[in-house]
């Protein structure tokens, strides 16, 4: 449909099909206008005479002239004649592609002559945590997705579907749905000696925003929050982000250096499994630093990320659960242990806490999505997260046993596992001077999948070495994984 | 299970039949411990001693043995004996009760001599924008849940779950679930003008959310955010929380006041469905607020909320269609058209802020949940969303008309609907020198909701009037509301 109108030269755009005849040619219309083809106060046809050109209904053609009138394109009335709007400035009628996404350099923040970008929003950092390759050996934090029972999570959601309340379509409070609140006060209270009310539970996308949440409510720009290095980078971002100094926090003989830790306001710690090194906090080192933390009113920040997973004795119980002063917070996922794409974890706050993170989620994204809550609520309930977790933690024990094994008998002298009982993944010493990052270059040549450990220090060094997943693979993969890892390392130890 | 040992006094907690012996005993030692009644280098009976008085195997003994020695609650050997640990600080052995959440005054910081709170946490406060008590005529911001197609969403969940791929629980990038994004562009672009590419649409939880990243990455504490009073009291809680003076936006005679605008780095708008006042933002309007932003570098949110619910006429194009300069950042969300409870909305930003946005979101909850977004994704495109909204539109004008006809019917000269045409709920006017605040109040005792205009006044005042939803309530609930709420009215009227 390219016609030439008869009072000027119009050609309007092609009609899609699909598309309602009035509403194709208003925004013909308004394109022309747009793009400056039809100027400001150019009289158009009459409708009757349009209607005709383009084989339309007169009523079409009415029907578009009062829309664009509506928007301002276009003004004047049936008697006068209709015109293309002269309130039009020339800005309009210049048409510009929005500028392409491309060419952009990484980790940058872009330069924009119109957006003025706050502190926060040029601090801010992409914290990689997402691959969409296909996984492989011996990729870290991943749980063995093809044992998630995907079809019972489907029963428990359609049953929960089938009789889903008013209520339950509407919202909840914005620290979360109060069942699944006290499904997981009872859950830490049970399995990992957290002592809290469930009005202290608030439910939140993850242990990762969970730090971001408390690195917002205790931090100001310029503080100094400290963690172990190597340590969690999403917790370095997190506190960096919120204009934090991150600073180590260390050890030596058992004792903690108090002197690194003066200017802190916030200590971050994963006593129940380090991250990345795999190794558990003594109850002394714990009573050490809740004894600086009371004398020095910094708050500490618990990441109990995946203790669920442990394979030797009953799991240490949590920070949390030895603190008589309000002074940890602790948070761990539900990610790990079902699935990662579900983004449902819990934040357990000292109760001066609640109020401020209750407000700090009511002006942001509310409250969690309400029904996968309840879906998992349900879940817990009904025995299925226990039977899945005492299920999971079988095979884990059983894969980490292969690669312990497989490591042992492969790669002796050459790397060396650390005595880990717990986790999804596990720390490896490299021997007889290897180095990480040549290593993980050579393993990846060979299609395994290791981290350096050093990558995971933000200060200082770390003894060279390797971090090695081992859930989320089966035994026949772990052990053509070490295989060629073998290869790899051997090759290096031959240059 | 109450017993003393040979050795000394020593009553431990009964058992509970579910618990498994060795556990009950860890945990009943550890508590005596913590409770001060085991003291510091108290030697416990030998296990076999210990076994028979509490008729236990003598490994159930052993293995609750070890485990406090791992823990550190217990120390010794088999030969040498087992005593409690010397360790243990005095303030371990003073059991005290979390603080008690009650008893804190509402919206304000509590006070902690430990947890001391950044700027943000003490400025940060609660948005009360949930409500637990059963929804009444005339409460505002409610779609019909009733007719909320909650069978057929149980059916595409189920569906997608059925066939769920490792790779849709794994997780997805922070920006979202790509074929979402591209659903999102493709529907925005064909049903309200906006211009975008899917690499430039975020998923987020709702408007809030993106009007609280927006706020973060483009505000500093002390900076002026303007927006029109009334207005959304979402969006001040969000700008106040990022430090923000909050600044009204005004128009004289359909002329924008620049003078109210000269420190803005944000101004706020809701074009399409004004909040509260429900008028559309004349094209003229429109032009003169982005050539304004053009001049100063200002940054404009556009708040689209509600106006997929047009009831006369085709929406007006987006704010964001007119932009030429990047300068328009829109958000809008599915959780009114579908269920609140839902919290699924989008970002569509220029392509500068796009890295920043993702970086923020890589540093928070990491990506909205993944199976959510794929089933809305499914829901969309398998042409469900259109047939809803185009249903839901149906109910709405229809629940508007009896709204309308029945206040012109029973209230006329007492209070009057503006003229709107969209929107889930609509502004009316007061006469005969009402006030809102007391029509309020009169009304709330005649069981009808209606919340006074001047409520959403955060500067300034606005001419008396009610706030009053119609969507989520039937025909008969309406005529019912409107004839307790002129009880109501005439009552004031009569003092």
């Amino acid at each position: 449909m390219t016609k030439k109108t008869s009072g000027f030269d119009l050609v309007l755009a092609e009609r899609n099909d699909g598309t309602p005849k009035s509403r194709w040619l208003s925004e013909a219309l308004r394109e022309e206008i747009a793009r400056g083809r039809l100027a400001a106060g150019t009289r158009l046809p009459a409708t009757r005479e349009m209607a005709a050109e383009y084989a339309l209904s007169r009523g079409t053609v009415v029907n578009a002239f009062e829309q664009l009138k509506a928007e301002g394109y276009l003004e004047g009335s049936a008697g006068s004649g209709t015109f293309v709007s002269r309130t039009l400035p020339e800005e309009l009628l210049e048409v510009r592609r929005p500028r392409s996404l491309k060419g952009q350099s990484a980790g940058r923040p872009p330069r924009s002559a119109l957006l003025r970008l706050s502190s926060y929003g040029r601090r801010v950092e992409l914290f990689r945590n997402f691959e969409i390759r296909p996984s492989r050996a011996f990729r870290a934090n991943l749980p063995a997705l093809e044992l998630f029972p995907a079809a019972l999570w489907a029963k428990v959601a359609a049953h929960r579907l089938r009789r889903v309340s008013m209520s339950l379509l509407l919202g909840c409070e914005p620290m979360g749905y109060r069942p699944l609140r006290e499904a997981v006060a009872g859950y830490l209270g049970a399995s990992r000696g957290v002592r809290c009310e469930p009005g202290q539970v608030a439910i939140v996308s993850g242990v990762q925003e969970a730090l971001e949440l408390v690195a917002r409510l205790l931090l100001n720009p310029g503080d100094e929050a400290c963690m172990e290095s190597p340590g969690y980078p999403g917790a370095v971002s997190a506190f960096r982000a919120a204009g934090a100094r991150v600073m180590p926090l260390s050890w030596k003989g058992g004792k903690l250096r108090e002197a690194g830790l003066k200017g802190a306001r916030l200590v971050y710690v994963t006593p129940g499994h380090q991250f990345p090194l795999g190794t558990a906090m003594s109850l002394a080192e714990r009573l050490q630093l809740l004894d600086w933390s009371a004398r020095s009113g910094a708050a500490i920040l618990e990441d109990d990320y995946d203790s669920e997973f442990r394979y030797r004795g009953r799991p240490v119980p949590a920070l949390q659960g030895l603190d008589r002063r309000g002074q940890v917070i602790y948070t761990g996922s539900f990610n790990k242990v079902l699935f990662p794409s579900l983004r449902l974890g819990y934040l357990v706050m000292p109760p001066e806490l609640v109020e401020r993170v209750e407000a700090a989620i009511s002006i942001g994204n509310r409250h969690a999505p309400l029904l996968e809550q309840a879906v998992l609520a349900d879940f817990v309930v009904e025995g299925h997260f226990g039977r899945h977790l005492r299920r999971m933690r079988q095979v884990y024990a059983e894969r980490l046993g292969v690669l312990q094994e497989s490591v042992a008998a492969r790669l002796g002298g050459v790397l060396e596992i650390t005595g880990i009982d717990a986790g999804l993944q596990t720390a490896a010493w490299l021997g007889r001077g290897l180095e990480g990052e040549s290593a993980a270059a050579a393993a990846a040549k060979r299609g395994v999948e290791v981290t350096p450990l050093s990558r995971y220090c933000f200060r200082g060094t770390v003894r060279e070495g390797l971090h090695l997943g081992f859930a989320a693979f089966e035994p026949k993969e772990i052990r053509a994984g070490v295989r060629e890892l073998g290869v790899a390392l051997e090759g290096l130890l031959r240059q």
